[in-house]
């Protein structure tokens, strides 16, 4: 897991367009003007995110058909998910403890609001 | 889960001095000070990141004490784990069939050099 590529996979992911982009990538492989479809800009404005995702090696390019085929690239996302999951463990402990103290709160309400 | 903090925490993950102030506060909450001195960077570029981190809702810093201790903070990052687990199915099948597709080429790698 090469710090160089977090960089770039975190950078890529930081955009709209471009999660929207790779969304649409995870059912299957597309041509760009299909890509493009659903987005109101420019096909050039959507080239340019995903050229940003093929530096990124989120997405290749088919070289062989002429439409030149967009597809999604695993390995980028695997790495990025696993640097989050390292502290899994640790955000769901802290979640579950805001939950119980919430729930906490919820009863002393309750309890106080029967009193009166 | 807003657009608008995806957009930010990805952003603030994009860089491996900001993803080492994360890892640290995984292991529980630290003075500025302390965050700053593994790093080889004055204190107003560690500041620096800290902002970055704090507008994305990933660190939060204490009001009470006068040392202000930065804490990590789980609920950004559990947003950006589901946006990337959408796709894990779909990543763990690619990687499953290059990983068969490999083997099998080994295979007759092994089985052609036993004919040599």
């Amino acid at each position: 897991m090469s710090t160089h590529s977090l960089d770039a996979t975190f950078a890529a992911l930081a955009d709209p367009t471009r999660r929207a982009i790779l969304a649409r990538l995870a059912s299957g492989e597309t041509s760009v003007t299909d890509l493009a479809a659903p987005f109101d800009m420019s096909l050039a404005a959507v080239s340019k995110h995903l050229k940003v995702l093929e530096r990124a090696g989120l997405i290749a390019r088919g070289r062989e058909a002429q439409w030149r085929p967009c597809r999604l690239e695993a390995a980028p996302l695997e790495d990025a998910s696993q640097w989050i999951g390292q502290y899994r463990r640790m955000w769901e402990q802290r979640l579950d403890r805001l939950e119980n103290e919430l729930a906490a709160m919820h009863r002393k309400e309750k309890a106080r609001s029967r009193k009166r």
